[in-house]
This record gives structure tokens, sequence and C-alpha cells, in this order.
């Protein structure tokens, strides 16, 4: 973050890099911590199936979520092993899945699901049909105070580390019914913090219902479908939605929050799944 | 936008939604302008490359830029002719290109270059040494002045008709030597946005030399990528670079400024490329 002393060492997922700093007082050249992005091949009983481009730590967790949220695997089971592999110019994670897994069925020479499926949500779709999957119902109907959503919005920014440091990264969190905070996950995307939060609630043995997903980022069409996969029954995103988000959220049972700050925020879809009598000025803590 | 009244009718690009908004003084029903995000299939000589999640305007500019930027075409007057053709759950981009362009080797079946290359600078990427393709290096040496950059970044916000109305897009902008902004596209997308720049520019017959391209976005591997193969050498971003970014920037010689504000910015690469006697707590109108 500009301006900022760097810690040492800098928080996993990021880097040090120098720079010259402009202000009216004059310029510097300092240190600044910056998140790494690295290509990481996701590759799926020995046949490679997409590259992201990800921020290096919690990558365990991002190889569950992702393989969930991609439909690579049906149940956490299926994932049998998740190995990271350094390589030269980014990292493998090398992942072996059941034999019944729908990610077993890959093409070693296209990399390919035979159905015709995809990598960050869009990655490998080249067909309408491809992209707007239909979702599962969202089972969980119980309502949630408002006054919960204010307290996990305004408890998000500690468990941030990594923004904290470099001022660039988005987080993904799962609160409670009552507003803590109970799991937090960083990367550069935003879609790749989700899928390190659902990986990692499912490594925690933790079920995402009974509780409020939030996300810092803008609720786009594949942050409301990964949310809706991984049964989660409220979304709030502190940015934008999309109309596309809006109009998925809205058949898929899902409640969607954005500009959700500590101050208020606008409800798109499903509003009954929020009670209460008004915000607080200052929400409890 | 919270808390705004619609105009009539929105903004190309947008829709109205219903939404239920909470603030501390109690709750209301309003209608809010909300960008739209929409699933566009690039089609070159009939066969389906990648589809794009993408604001539905401009749809030429980004049909040519993102073909030059993706390596599709090779130059300009290889675009033959790019067809808009809305569908029910989405929109086709019908290309045609010339038989010597590399997106005339697509096969019809798979979608994917023969030589194997990518979508959204990733999609269709599945080997490492797909993603980090060598960078030319950035022609344009000369020189610019931090008021101009100033000028620019303060200049950026009138230009952003769908962000005013929406709080939700990204802007790709370029601005000439004196800091006078020349041409703005917006997208949900900030990499679409960046090749809809890309494609005005050619569009108008406008070099991208000469001036500087600003981004109201993060400085991510794929904006360098764009930018530089695009023969920008000044890329401004309003927000953080990553540390991938910050390499390839300098590796291609691509002058990178990063928390690119009115009041100050980070130079993170090539800072030879920007001269000035400070800033200037107002700037030049």
């Amino acid at each position: 973050m500009p301006g900022s002393t760097p810690p040492s060492p800098p928080p996993a997922g990021t880097a040090l890099r120098t720079l010259q700093r402009w202000r009216s007082t004059g310029q510097e050249q300092q240190v600044d911590v910056i998140a790494e992005e690295v290509p990481v091949v996701m590759r799926y009983n020995g046949a490679a199936f997409a590259v992201m481009m990800a921020t290096p730590c919690d990558l365990e967790d991002f190889a569950l979520g992702f393989s969930l949220s991609e439909g690579l695997i049906e149940r956490p089971d299926q994932l049998l092993s998740a190995e990271v592999q350094p390589q030269l110019e980014g990292i493998e994670l090398k992942m072996t899945v059941s034999a019944n897994a729908p990610g077993a069925g890959l093409d070693p020479d296209n990399g390919r699901l035979l159905p015709g499926r995809g990598g960050c949500g869009l990655c490998g779709a080249r067909q309408l049909e491809d992209v707007l999957r239909p979702l599962p119902p969202v089972k969980d109907r119980r309502t949630y105070q408002t006054a919960a959503l204010q307290r996990a919005l305004a408890g998000l920014a500690p468990h941030q580390p990594m923004n904290a440091a470099s001022g660039s990264t988005h987080a993904a969190a799962w609160a409670d019914a009552s507003g803590r905070i109970g799991w937090v996950r960083e990367d550069v995307g935003r879609h790749n913090a989700l899928d390190k939060l659902i990986g990692a609630l499912h490594h925690n043995e933790h079920s995402i219902d009974g509780g409020l997903l939030l996300v810092s980022s803008r609720a786009s069409y594949e942050m409301v479908s990964k949310a809706a996969r991984a049964g989660a029954s409220v979304l709030a995103a502190v940015s934008a939605p999309t109309a596309l988000a809006i109009d998925l959220a809205r058949s898929a049972g899902l409640c969607l929050v954005g500009f959700a700050r500590e101050g208020g925020f606008n409800v798109y879809t499903h509003p009954e799944r929020l009670q209460g009598d008004g915000l607080h000025g200052h929400p409890p803590a």
C-alpha cells in the first residue's frame, strides 16, 4: 500500500518491488508489498484443464473449491490428492480425482471435459449453452438479521492481511448468523478468493449454509454462480452487481446484496431473507 | 449508483432493476441503473473461439481490439467484417478474417488455434508456455510530463457515463501528450474496456503511441500484456499492479504507473519515461 513501511517478511502471496512515489511534496524511491499473480495449471489425472492466474497461497483450498465450483468433482471426497509443484514459469496443481468424477474424463490432448465445460466459469466455454448452466435452487431459506450483516461487514477488514499490506487483493469471507467472521481467503482474483473460501469451508467440514457469504468485490455472473452452487443463501458484495448477476440470483433463490458497507446496503433479490428494524449507526462490535 | 434517480433512457449497456435500499434512516424500494453483463461468443470464419462476458456496447470496437490483442489477426485489415447477432441467451459476434490471419486456422470442432492460444488472455490456455507469451518491446521511447498525466487523471470521470449511472464499470482511455482525453470505452470487464479502446483507436486510424493509456482498474498481467502489444508506452492504472504485471512491464519497456490519482501516483517501471518538477496541487484544467 502506498506510503506504508513494508513488514518483514511480507505476507504469503506477496512480494517486494521498488517504485518511485510521486506526491505534491516531491518524489521518493521506496519498496512496497505487491500481490503476486502466478499462472497455475489445473491438472486432473494428468490432463491439463485450464491455467488460472492466482495468488500463490492456500492453493490446497483453491484446488478443492475450484474443482467443486467448476464441476470437475461432485463431492469433496472425489478429490483424492492435490500437489503443488513449482515450475520455472508458474505452478502446477496436480490433482488426482476418483474414476467416477467428471474431471477423470478429461481428454489429455484437448483438456476440455467431454460434455463441454469451463475453467474460471468461462475458460474453455465456446458456446452460449456452455455458459449459462442452470443453478441448483438455494436450499437454506432461513432469515438473517440486518445487524448481523452490518457486524460482518464491519469486521471484515482486519481479516484481510494481504490486502492491508498490498492494497490490491480481494477477499471472500463466511460469517455466522450473528455476523462473526469465521473464514476468509484472499487472492488477486475475486473468483479465486471465493473458490479458496469454498475449499477452506469443506476442508474444515463446515457447511456454508447457516451463515453469510461476503466478497470485497463486485457481484458478477460467476460470483453468483459459484455462491449458489456452493449452497450459500445470502451473498453480500462490497461493490456493484451486474444485471445478469441479479437475474441469476433471483432465479436461484439467492439473496444478493450489493454496495454492502457498514453504513448501508442494497438488496437486489429475495429481500425476505433479511430482517431487522433498520440499520444501526454503530453496529455491534 | 445508489441513491441516484435513474436517467431515462439509461446509457447503452445498462438496464434498470428494482432494489431495496437499507440505510440508517430506514429502507425504501427504488430503481437503479445496473451495468449489463452478457455472454458474447467470439466466432471466426464460423468457428467459435471463446465466450467473453462483456457489456453489450461498442462491440465492433471490441471485435477489432480483442482480435488484435489475442493474436487472431495480425493487422486491423485482416478483420474483414464483424456482425453483432443477438441470440436468446447472449450475443454472437460473427467475424470474418482473411485467409492468412491466424484466426482463419481455428479448428471448428475444437475452437482452439492450432498453435495453442487463448481467449481473455488465458481462456483456452492449458499449459504454462501458452500464458507467458513474450511481449514485443515498446517502440515509443519519448518522455511525458507528469502534469499531463495529472491532467488526464483529473479529466477521466466525466468521460465515464456508464460508470456515473451504474457505479460498476471500468474504463480504458487514451490521452494525448498534453493530457487531453481523446477516447474512452467502458465495460464491466477491465480487459474488455481496454480491448474496446484499442479497437476504437484503430477504427479512428489513430496511433496509440504519442499518448498515455489510462485504466480505471488494477494493472494485472493481462492489462500490461494487451497495452504493450498495442504499442502503448505508458500505462497508468487507478488501482494496484500485481508483481507479475510489474515484471512484464519492466521487460517489455512499458512505463507502469499504479495508484494513479490526481494527487499522486506510483511509478513501478521505467520512471525515465515521465518527467516534471513535482506535482501540482491543482492540476491544469
